[in-house]
């Protein structure tokens, strides 16, 4: 009997989503994507992986219709998560949630997830501790956490701006001049 | 500058869940744990996949403390989840949900999850549409969905057991003796 080494002609749900963002360093992309990285060089730099991964990430993505391109300035495109990516935050909310509890330095969480509207940190199940609502991405703030390293000066682009609030989806203010590929710190 | 081909030496959560259940098949031989399954030959009938891999994972999955071997009948051993294990649930069912939402079969989810108490269907957000209440893992039942295929006499012993509604974490009951190498369908 022949046995699959892969996922094809399986049916359930759980193993096509791992089809997609089962790979390794793609969700660690898209929980990027929602944090506002939208460049190659920022994604590179910030993950610190090697450019042609990179590159094959970024394709499945969109094609898959997790991300899709956007035109930048110039010549330039950015990435940006479509509809179909955006409805991938539960996952990366839980799986992050999941990571802190069992695996966060002795600090603590290095970010933690904030309702926009009240600033109290939203629990595990995507409910705002302070109003109790189930909060939007986009209502989202991630913000530094107890376990996020000092910012230093060899901070790459995408951790310096995170070292700050800043809202899920919107893009990292981040002068296109500035992209170095200095370290990486992954969250 | 050396980069980094594995996700070591990071430190953010979702790197660090990444690591432990990124792994291709990995999530799926947690899912079947949730689904009751126990033992080596069931997990390798019901996913198909070859035996030395899902030797691997079980250990990668031992090791770190998401499955623990629990002694069965005579010298064998079963596989049953940890609480780092089932603290996985929240993740396991959001990423269902999204393949459910976007890769569905034409007639729906093969499998819905109910809250055990009133037999409503649980929602993406984890809470019950009937009564409103976050469902506790062990309060959820995995019940045949519209998309799921008639049973047949070639299904796999954890395929036909799934083919009655069964509550998660609970051994699915198959004679050892009626496992065979069949045809398995994942989920």
């Amino acid at each position: 009997m022949p046995l699959p080494r892969d996922y094809s002609g399986q049916t359930c749900a759980l193993a096509r989503s791992m089809e997609i963002i089962g790979e390794r360093w793609t969700l660690l992309i898209v929980r990027d994507a929602f944090y506002g990285v939208r460049r190659f060089g920022e994604f590179a730099a910030h993950l610190r992986l090697p450019r042609a991964v990179l590159t094959d990430r970024l394709t499945t993505l969109t094609e898959a219709g997790v991300l899709r391109r956007l035109p930048d300035t110039g010549r330039r495109e950015v990435y940006g998560l479509t509809p179909k990516g955006v409805a991938l935050w539960p996952a990366v909310r839980a799986l992050t949630s999941w990571g802190d509890e069992f695996y966060a330095a002795d600090g603590g969480p290095r970010r933690v997830f904030r309702h926009a509207d009240d600033d109290a940190p939203i629990a595990a199940d995507g409910r705002c501790t302070g109003c109790g609502v189930p909060v939007p991405v986009g209502d989202t703030l991630v913000t530094p956490g107890p376990g996020l390293a000092p910012a230093t000066a060899e901070d790459d682009p995408v951790t310096a701006a995170l070292a700050r609030p800043h809202r899920l989806l919107q893009p990292l203010l981040i002068p296109s001049t500035t992209q170095r590929p200095t370290r990486g710190t992954h969250s």
